[in-house]
C-alpha cells in the first residue's frame, strides 16, 4: 500500500471550513472548503411552492447545482452557453434535494419554498458531498430566519470515500477520484442513519467487505463534519 | 407486518422472461418482462468511437434509456416531444452504460461502440433494473457476432430492493415502489461483487442493519437472474 | 417488368395481424405487424383539452409518432436525446392525427382528448400507413372504453403504393420504398371516401394515368385492412 | 352554389406577378404576389454541399420557408424567438426543397448547393403554392448566372384547388381556405407531369370524382403560371 | 483623407424613402430605405399586456428585429432554424424596444401591447438606426388607428456615424461600417434630447473630440430624418 | 438636489477591493469588490482559436458573463436550468469582450484563446464595470503568465454614471441604478481614450450637456481604478 498524494491518513478529513454569510441577499448562505473544493451554498426562500403542491398544505425543499466554468483545471463549456444542464449536473442536484428534504418536516414548513444553490467556485474532488454538508448549513439558518426551525428534522452531511492505491480512504480529492478503484458517497444523519449512499466500480467490481470498510470511514468523517456544522450555526 | 400486495414471499422475484430477437436489425436484443414490467433492449454495433476516444485504440460501450408515453398508469409527455431528456433519464442511462462498462474490457473490444438502447414498452417498477439485466444479454448477442465474446469480462444483472409495509422485500413493483421507506438498487456480478449500489431514504433514513438485510436480498434475487441471463443466451 | 423483390403479386398485402392489448395501461392499444414493419398504437384519453378548445364543448385528437432508435438498418440517434423532433417526424404526425380526426364527431366527443401514440418497434417502410390503420383501433376501443362509440363516425385506414421495377404495386416494404420512382400514401374511408392523398415523384414526374393506377391499387388494399380492424376490435 | 366570396369564376387564378430582382444580392430572386399573398423568393449559391453528399460529384437543392409575423390577420409569433420552426413550416420547406430538386439534375449541377428562402411578406392563402412558383424562377435565374442552365431539367409550379361552397375552384384565398371542405395541393410540371400531390380532407371524407374535378383545375391554372415564370425569366 | 467609398459629402445622409402601408394587416407599417439597406416595419397591437404588467393600468411596447437569409453578401443561417436568436439579435431589438418606449406615455396607451417588427429584407449597414427611424412611424400610425395619438409624446429617430478613412462621417454604409475605425449610433427627439448613445471603438480607442465631431453629424442628420417620418406619416 | 443614497459625494466611487488569485487553477483569476458588486473574474488560456481564425496567425479574446441565481435581492432563475442566455446577458459579454479585445495586439498573442469569466457572487448594481475592471486585471495575468505581456496595448476600466435625484453622480449603486432617469456606461483607457460609450434614458431624453457632466465625472472615477489595476498586478 502506498501514501496518500496528499500524505493524509487514510481516514483524515481535508481541512474544512464553513464561513457563514458569504451572500449578501440570501436567507442562508455559506461558503465551504474542504481542502482545494470550494462551494458557496445559498438557501432561497420564496412564498410559493412547485405546482404539484399548490393548496397541499405542505412546502418544498429543492436545489441547483453549477459550476463555474474555471472552477477545474481545464475550463469547462458553460452551461448556460450551451443551453442545458449536463446529465452529471442533474444527477447532483437532484441528490442534493432528496438529501435535504429527507431532515425537513415539509408540512411543518408551510406553503412555501426554500432552494438551495450550490455553486462550485474551485473544485478538487468530492463536490457533490461539500455542496450537501453546506447546504445543510444554509438551509438551518434560512429556516431559523423564517421563525421555522422546527421544521428541521435531523442534520444531514456528507462525504465520500473510496479505494485507492492506499487502500480505503477517507475524503477523496481530485488526484485520488481520477485514479480510484471504487467511489462512493454516504449521505448520513447525525443519529447514526442513511440518508442515501451511492458505491460505484470504476475500474473492477468490488467486495462487500470493501464496501463495509467504506461505510465506516463515513461513518468516522461525517462526525467531524456534524460538529463543523453545528459551530458554523452557533458561530 | 402486513403481506405484500402482490401476494409475493419478501424474497420472491416476479415472474421473469427474457425472450430474445425481437429487434429484427439489432446486433443483440431482448424483450425482458418482470411481471408487468418490460423492456426493450437492443444492442448496435458501430465502427467508430465518440472524439475523446478516437485513435486510442479501445472501444466503448455506452445506453440510452426512454419510456414510451404510455407505458404508465397515466400518459406522459414525450421527451422527444418536450425537447429534452429529463434528469431521471439522464441518470437511469447514465447508470446502465457504467453498469455494462465495468463488465467489458474495451482495449478487447477494439475501435468501436456498441450502444445499449433500453426501451420500456410497460412500466410496473423496476425498469433500471430490468434495463440492466436485459442490456447484459444484449451485449453478450452483439459480442457474440462480432466474434469478440472475449471482450465479455464479467456477468451482470439488477434488482432493486426496499423497505415496506412487508419489511425489507426483492424486486419492488410499483405499488410498493410508491410507498416504500427505503429504496436500494444492487448491480452485481455472478462472482459476488459489487458493481453499482444505490440506497435512498424516501421518507425517513434508514438503518446501517437494514441496508445489510436488503443487499443480502439483493444478493439471492440476482443469482436467479444470472441463471435466467444465461438461459436466454444458450436458448 | 420485372418481379416484387419479396415475390408478392403487385396487388398483394404484406401478411398483417392487429394484436389488440400490447400495452397494460391505455384506454385503447394494438400491436400492428405489416411484414417487417411493427408498430404500438396506444390511444390515451384525458379529460382536459388543448388551451385553444376550453370551453368549446367539443373534444380533440390527436396524434404522436417515434421510431425506437435501432428500428432500422442502421441505428438511428434518438429525438429526446437529439432535443427535436426531426421535419419528417412532425410530418408522420400531424398527417396521423388529421387522418384519425376526420373519423371522430368532437363535440360527440365531449370535452376530452385522446392521445395516439405510434411507436415504431422495427420499421420496414410504410410506418405511417401501418400507424393510422393500428391507430384507428386504438381509437375505437378507448371510445368504447369510454361509452362513446357513437362518437366513431367512420371507419379509416392507410396503404401505400408506388412505381417500382414491378410497375404499379401495393404496400411498399423498405426495398421497394428506397428506390421507387413514385411513392404515394392514401387515406381512405369504408365507404369509399378520401381523407388524405400524398403522392411523391422521387426520381422523375409521374403521370395522371399512373396515379389512377396506384389509386386503384389503394382501394383494392384497404378493403382488407379495414376487414382486419373489424377482426380486431370483434376479437 | 354560391359564388366565390372574390368574385373569381371557379376556374380563375388570382392577380399573378412575378418581379425579379428584389433582393440585392442573392443569385436569383423573385417577389411573386398572388392576389394578396406576397413571397420573397431567393436563391442564394454555396460551394459546398451538405456531409451526406461530400465528393459524390453532386449538387444539392434545399429550400427554407418563413413567414414574417406580421405576414398575417393577427399577429404570429416569431419562429426565432420562440426558438423552433413549426411543424407546418417544416413540412413546407420539406415541399418546396422536394418539388425543386424533381426539376434539376443534381450531378449536372456540380458540387454545389442552391438554398431557396421563401419568406411570406404578406399572406392570404396559397403560399406554399406561391413558394414553388416563384422559387422555380430563381432557381433558374442562380443556375444561369452560374452558367449551368443546362442543370435544370424541367418547368414546375404549384397551384391549390378546394371543394368550397361555390363548389370546385381553382387558387384558394385564405377567406375559402379556412373553410374549404377539402384542400388540395397540386406540384405540376410544363409536359404534364406529377411532381407532388397532396389532399385533405378537412371536414369530412370527398370522392374519388371530385378529386380529378381538382386535378382538371390545377392542369389548368398552373398552364398560366408557366407562362408567366417564362416571361419573368426573359423580361 | 480620402473620399468616401460612395463618394458622398462626409455630412450627407444615403437617399431615403420611407413608404407606408407595405403590410396588409398591421396597424401601422413602412418599408424604410435608406441606400441599399430595406427594413420592414409593422407596428401590431394586441389587447393584452406582458404578465409583470397585469392590472397595472399601463400598456407596453416592444421590438423584434430580425434579417432574412439572403439580406447579405453572403447567406446567413436562419435564426429560426438555429434554434436560437443571436445575441446581435437581442441586442438590436432591446435597443429598438427602448428607443421607442422612450416616446410613449405607457399609461396614456391603456392596457394594450404594440410589437415593432422590423425585418430587413436587403442589408448595407445602418439596419438598426433605420429601423428604429421606420418603427417610429409604424408606431404612430397604430397609435393613429387607436385613437390614441396623444400618448406618443416625442419624435425618434436615429442614424450611424463613424471614423473612416475620410475621417467623421454621417450613414455609414456596409463598406464603411466594416473598415471604420469606431462606430456609433445615436438615437434623438426632434426636441434635441438623447434616448441612446452608442460608441464602439473597432480598432483602437477614439478622442472625446472625435465623438463630439460624431454627434454633431448625428444631430444634423436626424433633423433630416425628422422631416422624412412626418411626410411619411402626413403623406 | 437630495443627498446619494449612500451618502457618498456625488463624483465618489463605492469603497473597491481587487484581490487577486481568488480562483485556484486560471491563468488569471481577480474577486473585485466595488460596494456591494463582488465578480469573479478569471482569465483561461486555451491552444486553440476559433474556426474563423484558423491558420490566420492571431489570437482570440472573448468573455463569458454570468450571475448566481442568489447574487440579487430575489432569487433569480439559473440560466442553464433554462436552457439559454437572456438577451441582458449577452449583451454584457458581448461588452466585456469588445473592451477587452480593444487592449490586446491579437497577432502578438499568437494562436491561442483568452477566455474572460466574469460570475457576479454578489451583485449591487455596476456589474458590467466591475466585470470589465476586474477582467482587465485576469487578462494582464494571464498574459504575464505567457510571457506574452509586450500584447497588452493598453489599460481599460469602466464606471457608470447616472442622473439620479442627487444630480450626475458616479458608479451608480443598484438604489441609484433602478431609479434614475439616465444610466450612462463608459469604458475608457488610461490615456484618455474611449472604447465604449452607452447611454440610456430611463425616464424621458437627457441633454448633450447632461451627458458631457457624466462623462467627466467617468474620466474621473476611471482614474482611481486604473490606479488599483495597477495595485493588484503589483501586489
Amino acid at each position: 500500500m502506498s501514501q496518500r498524494p496528499s500524505g493524509r491518513a487514510v481516514d483524515e478529513l481535508r481541512p474544512l471550513s464553513i464561513e457563514p454569510g458569504f451572500s449578501h441577499h440570501a436567507e442562508g448562505s455559506v461558503l465551504i472548503r474542504a481542502g482545494g473544493t470550494e462551494v458557496l451554498c445559498t438557501a432561497s426562500v420564496e412564498t410559493r411552492v412547485p405546482p404539484f403542491l399548490r393548496g397541499k398544505g405542505q412546502g418544498w425543499v429543492t436545489a441547483e447545482y453549477g459550476m463555474l466554468p474555471r472552477a477545474t483545471h481545464t475550463r469547462g463549456l458553460r452551461e448556460a452557453a450551451k443551453g442545458k444542464q449536463s446529465g452529471r449536473t442533474q444527477e447532483i442536484q437532484r441528490l442534493i434535494g432528496r438529501s435535504l428534504r429527507a431532515c425537513v418536516d415539509l408540512k411543518a414548513l408551510g406553503e412555501c419554498s426554500i432552494t438551495l444553490d450550490c455553486d462550485v467556485l474551485n473544485a478538487d474532488g468530492g463536490t457533490r458531498c461539500a455542496s450537501i454538508t453546506g447546504a445543510w448549513v444554509a438551509l438551518a439558518q434560512a429556516l431559523k430566519s423564517m421563525g421555522r426551525s422546527a421544521a428541521l428534522t435531523g442534520q444531514v452531511a456528507a462525504v465520500s470515500c473510496g479505494l485507492t492505491k492506499a487502500g480505503a480512504v477517507l475524503d477523496l480529492d481530485y488526484d485520488e477520484d481520477s485514479t480510484a478503484q471504487a467511489d462512493t458517497n454516504f449521505v448520513l444523519t447525525a443519529d447514526g442513519g442513511i440518508v442515501e449512499v451511492q458505491g460505484t466500480a470504476e475500474d473492477k467490481p468490488f467486495r462487500p467487505e470493501e464496501f463495509m470498510e467504506l461505510f465506516a470511514l463515513a461513518q468516522k468523517g461525517t462526525k467531524e463534519l456534524f460538529d463543523a456544522q453545528r459551530k458554523a450555526l452557533e458561530g
